[in-house]
C-alpha cells in the first residue's frame, strides 16, 4: 500500500534508487516447486540492459542477479524469492550541478512535494532503473505462465514517427527496436541517430499479447483484469495512455461493429481485447501503450530551482532517446505480474 | 482482493445484482465528522438515474437510498458507512428466453466461465446497477475532498462522432449530454435519436478533471496517482481506453514539446496531465476515457448457447443508446474515490 | 484496514451499530456453487440471540436475516454476499442519561479519543450487537468448511468459578451454557443467578476445537493460522488473552515434555495444538479464551464525563451477566472465518 | 497475504533461510526524514544475536546489517528501506542426517504437507534466523516511536519455573536474561546450566510494555490494537499464548473486579492492559507471553521420516536451550511494527 508492492496472491515488493548500494524485489506468494535459477532471471534482465539499440544509454552495467532466498536444490519453495542487483557504473557526479533543480518531465518536484527529501541521484527512486526489480520479479512470474501455458510478447508499433506497417512476429527479436516489421526497423534506427545528433528524445507505441490465457481469470469489479493491467502499465515511467482492444477506436463505432460475434470456433473479431466484464474471455488480450519521449534532454529548458527561482537545466549524464525497445520487457513483465497473481486467485476458488 | 472493494484507506465494497433486492455499498476508513446524510447521496444518484436524456434507458427506478451505519447527528463517526438502495423496477421475466444464451459485448461468457454460474438477469453483477454502490460511496468521498478544496468535473467530449468544440464549463450541467459546447449536444440529440430507430448504439468519449489537488499525492511505485487512475476508470464497463495529459498524442512528439517547462508561477503546459512520476504535481489532473458503446442492441447478432452451439440473439428489455452521459457521474465517483484513498494515506505520511 | 474487514481471499466486512437502523456484512471472494439461503445463516444467528440462558439479556430481538445478494437459485454465485439484520427493540433513551459519561470497561472513552464523536446509544459500533454480521459471515464460510469436512466447535470450560471436570461433547448443546459437563452447568447456573442478584458480572474460559483439517494450511512468517486465529479470537470484544495446544503451561514444561512426539499414526500428544511454525499439522487445532466479565454492572462505579470531571455511574438498560455462552457462536464463526479464508490461499498454490 | 508482510501503513516483508546466503527485510511506507543510519540498525540486532547469555546457541554470526535503499545523507526518504544480513557460519552439514526427518516441536513436517518441498537445512525459513529481517524492520519503526515518545520494552518473568519476583526495570539490561530480578536472573542462569547438561530445553514468560501511547490508537472491530498484537505475538515461533492486562486472571474476576475505575488523573487500575474496545486507552499497553522451550533437544526422540516411517531423531548443531531471553528484542520489535502501523493509521484520520 505504501507503493512499492503489487498483487496479492503473487506478491512483489521492488526497493532501491539508481544510484545506491543495489536495486532489487522480493517475491511473496510464488507456489513452489518451479524451476528457478539465476540464469532464468538474468535472460530477462539482459533485455532490458542499455546499451543494445542505439536509442539506449551507453551507461554500461552488467546487471548480475543474485537470487537470495526461496529456491532450494533449483527449485522454489513456497517462500519469499528475494533478488539482488548491485548498482555498479554509478557515475552519481554527473548529477551535482542538477540537485537543485526540477527536471522538467521528472519526478523531481512532485517527490519534492511529496516527501520533503529525495535522493536527487540519477532520479533515485523514480529512475528507470527500479524496473530492474520488476523484470526480475516477471521472470519467476514467466515460469509460473510457461508451465500454465500462457505467453506475453511485448513489441513496439511506433517509434518517433516511424510506424510497423507489418506484424510479423518472427523478426521481433531481430530487431534491436522488437519492431515486427523490418523495414520500419530500419527506419527507425535512422530517426533515433537523427533525434539523437539534436539532443531531443522521442515517444511510441508499443503493444502488448497474451495467448494462452483461459476463458476465466479477474474478479470484478474493481479488481478487473483490464482494471489491474491499466494501472500495471500506467505504473510504467513512460506510459501516459492505455487501451484494451479497440480502445480509442471505439468512440467512433457503433454496437453492431464493436460487439465481437462469437461462433462456436470461437469469437470472430477481438475488439474487446479478449476481456469482457473484467474477466478473460479466452480471445488474445491485447493492450497499446503510448509511450512518451524520455524527459531527459541535452536541450536547455525552463524550469524552476527548489527555492522557486527561475533557472535554465541543461540534463547531462547519459541517457536513452526512447524509453523503447528498453520497455518492452519492463512491459512484459509487468503483465506477467498482473497474470500470476489473477491465475492463484483464480485457482482458490475451482 | 475478492474484487469488489478498492481502496486501502477510504475503502468501499459493492454488493448487488441488477435483479437482487438490493444494491449498494459500505465505505470504511472515512474520516469522522464530516456532514452526511442522505440527501448528499441522493443527489449523486440523482444524476446516474435513467431516463435524464435520449440515450438512457426508459427503466424507472426511484433508487432511493438509505444510510444504514456510520453516521450519527448528522456526521460520519469514523465507522463503516452502509448504503442500501432497493431493487424495484426490475422485470427480469425480459431475460427469461436468454438466459440460456451468451450476449456478445457483455460480461455473460466470462463471468460462466469463470463462476459456473451465474445471475443471467440484468447482466446481474456485471450490469451497470452495479455502480449505484460506486457513486453512493463517491458521495461520501465527495465531502472529504470539498473540505479539501478537490473538485472533480467529468463531461462528455464525444458521442457517436459527435464531437465538442468548445470547453466552456458553465453549459456542461445546462444539456443532458453533459457536454461543454452547446451546439454539439444538440448534435448529439438528434445522433442518438437516429441511432436509437435503427436499434444500435454508441460510444464516445469523455474527458475528466481533478482541480485543486496539492502536490505530493501518489505512491510509487506500483500505487502511483496515475496508475490508481487507470485502474479505476478502466474498471467501469464501458471503458476501453485511458490516457492522461497529453495521452497517446505523445507517440509523435519530441522530449523538447512534449515536457512541462516550469516557471515560478506554475507550469506552461500540462502534457503530464497534472502527474510526474505517479505523484501530483499541482496542476490540473486531466483525464480522457474511451467509452464503447452499449453491447445491448436489438439488432440479431450471432453467438453460441451455454452448451457452445450456434444461435442468433436479440437484446430486448429497456437499455440505453449511450452510456454516456450516465457514466460521467459514475467517473467521478470513480475517481473521487481515488483522490480521497491518496488524500488519507498522504496524510499518514505528514 | 480500516478495520472492519477481515480476511483476504474469505473476505468479510461489517457494519452497524447497535442503536442505528441494521446491522450486517458482506462477503467477498466466496466460491460459488455452496447451497445458501436465509435459514443457513439464520441457525447460526439464533444461537446469539439474547435471552437463551439466564446469564443473558432479556433484550428481545427477532434478529431475522434477509441475504441481499450473491445468492442465485438457492446457490452462491462468487459475487459479494451481502446480509442484513434491522434493529428492531432498541430503546435508546436508556442511554440518555450516561451519553456523557465513559463506562468503565466500555470502549466510550477510547472511541471519544479516536475519532472524537461517538455513537453513545447503547455501545455503538463497539456493541456486541457488531457481531451479528460476524456470525452470519461465519455461517456462510461454515459452508464452505463442511463441504470441505472441517468443523469448528466451541464450548465453555469454566464461568464465574465453575469449572467443568468433564469433556462430554454430547451434552454441550443440552444445556445454555455450552459446557461439556452437565453438572457444571448446573452450578454455572445457580452462580449466575447470584451474581445477577448482585448487579455484578462474571467471566469464564472458552475452549474452541478445530477438526478435519488437512496438515498445511497457513502462511508464514506473519499470517500464520495461529497468529490469525489469535488475532480473531482476541478481535472479540470480552477477550483478554488466548492460547494454543499446552498454552501457558508451556512456561513450565521442558522441551522433552512439549514436544509431541510422531508415530506413523499420528501424534503422540497435542501440546502444540495442531500448529507448527504456524502451518496446521493434522491434529486438532484446540484454542483457549479467557472471557472477561460483562462491563455493564448496576453496581455504582467511579468514571469521569467526557470534559473529564469525576462522577459515579450506573448501567441501567438490560445487560447479560456474563458474554458466555452468547460469545460461542461468536469464537466459532471468527474460526471459521479464518479458516474459510486459508483454505483458499493453500488452493491457490496447489 | 503470501505471510512474509506485515502491516499496511508501516509495512514490512522478511525474507530469507536459515542456511540461504543472507536474510533481509524491506520496509515500506516509513515516512520521510527519520535519522538512520546501520548503527541503529546493527544495536538492535546485536541484542538477538546467539552467545551472550548461556542460554543460547555458540553459533557465532557476525550479523552485520547493511542498508541498501530508502536512506540519503542519513535520512529516510520515503521509499522502500531494504535491510540485508549475510549467513556466513553456516555449517548446513550438521543436518545432512535428518534431512529426510521430521523434528518433533518444528515446522519440517507442516512446511512438508504445504509446500511438498522444503530447505531442510537448520529449519529453513521456519529458522529463528528469520526473525533477523523482523528486529531489523523494528529498529526503524523504533526511530518513528521514539520520536513520538513511545518506548516499548519486554523482560522475563519467568525461565524454567524461576520466576521474577520484584520489577525493577534499571536491572533488566543488567543481567543477560533481561530479567527484572536480579536473584531471579542468576537462579535462571544456574537453571540454564542444570538443564543444558540433560540435552533439553526450558520455556518461559515474558512481559512487553508499551508506554507513552496516546489514547486513540487501533482500528475496530478486526484491527483492534490487541488483535493486531495478538496476531504479532503469536507469529513469534515460540510464542504459545497471549494475554493482555489482567489476561486469564479475568476468568475469575467479577465486573465489579475487573474493570478499571476511572479518574480525572487516569485509570485506577490497568485490568484492561491499556487497551478498551480495541484502542488504546492512554494506559500502559501490557501483555504477557508464553514461550515454549526450544524443541532442539539432544534426547532422543519419536517421530517419522518423510515416508511415514517410524525413526528415532537426535537433534545435533548448535541451540538454544530457551528462546528466552533473545526473544526479547524480537517480542519488542514485533510490538514496534504494529504500533508504527498504527500511529500512521491514526494519523490518516486526524
Amino acid at each position: 500500500m505504501a507503493g512499492s508492492t503489487m498483487g496479492h496472491m503473487f506478491r512483489v515488493t521492488t526497493w532501491g534508487e539508481s544510484h545506491g548500494p543495489a536495486v532489487g524485489c522480493v517475491i511473496d506468494g510464488c507456489p513452489p516447486g518451479l524451476e528457478l535459477d539465476a540464469s532464468v532471471v538474468q535472460r530477462q534482465l539482459d533485455r532490458r540492459k542499455p546499451g543494445q539499440a542505439k536509442s539506449s544509454t551507453t551507461r554500461r552495467e552488467a546487471d548480475v542477479c543474485e537470487i537470495l532466498s526461496g529456491v532450494f536444490e533449483g527449485r522454489t519453495t513456497g517462500t519469499p524469492i528475494s533478488i539482488l542487483v548491485w548498482n555498479k557504473d554509478a557515475r552519481s557526479g554527473a548529477y551535482d550541478d542538477i540537485k537543485d533543480l526540477f527536471r522538467p518531465g521528472h519526478g523531481d518536484l512532485s517527490y519534492q512535494a511529496r516527501y520533503g527529501i529525495r535522493d536527487w541521484r540519477g532520479g533515485g527512486r523514480a529512475s528507470a532503473r527500479e524496473t530492474i526489480g520488476r523484470v526480475a520479479a516477471g521472470a519467476v512470474a514467466g515460469q509460473l505462465l510457461f508451465n500454465n501455458g500462457i505467453e506475453v510478447r511485448a513489441f513496439t508499433l511506433a517509434l518517433g514517427g516511424v510506424k510497423a506497417d507489418k506484424l510479423d512476429m518472427e523478426v521481433v527479436s531481430a530487431n534491436p527496436y522488437g519492431c515486427p516489421d523490418s523495414e520500419a526497423a530500419l527506419a527507425m534506427d535512422a530517426r533515433v541517430e537523427e533525434v539523437r545528433k539534436t539532443g531531443d528524445s522521442i515517444g511510441g507505441l508499443v503493444e502488448l499479447w497474451i495467448d494462452g490465457l483461459p476463458a476465466g481469470l479477474g474478479d470484478p469489479v474493481f479488481d478487473k483484469l483490464d482494471g489491474d493491467l491499466a494501472s500495471a502499465m500506467m505504473g510504467i515511467g513512460a506510459v501516459k495512455g492505455v487501451e484494451i482492444g479497440a480502445g480509442f477506436a471505439v468512440t467512433d463505432l457503433k454496437g453492431s461493429e464493436s460487439n465481437d460475434a462469437i461462433a462456436p470456433e470461437g469469437f470472430l473479431s477481438n475488439n474487446s481485447g479478449g476481456i469482457l466484464a473484467g474477466i478473460s474471455s479466452g480471445a488474445r488480450v491485447v493492450l497499446r501503450l503510448a509511450v512518451k519521449p524520455i524527459p531527459s534532454i541535452t536541450i536547455p529548458q525552463q524550469t524552476v530551482d527548489i527555492h522557486g527561482a527561475p533557472a535554465t537545466i541543461v540534463t547531462r549524464g547519459r541517457h536513452d532517446v526512447s524509453a523503447i525497445p528498453r520497455i518492452l520487457p519492463v512491459a512484459e513483465a509487468m503483465a506477467k505480474l498482473v497474470m500470476a497473481d489473477h491465475l492463484l486467485r483464480w485457482r482458490a476458488i475451482q
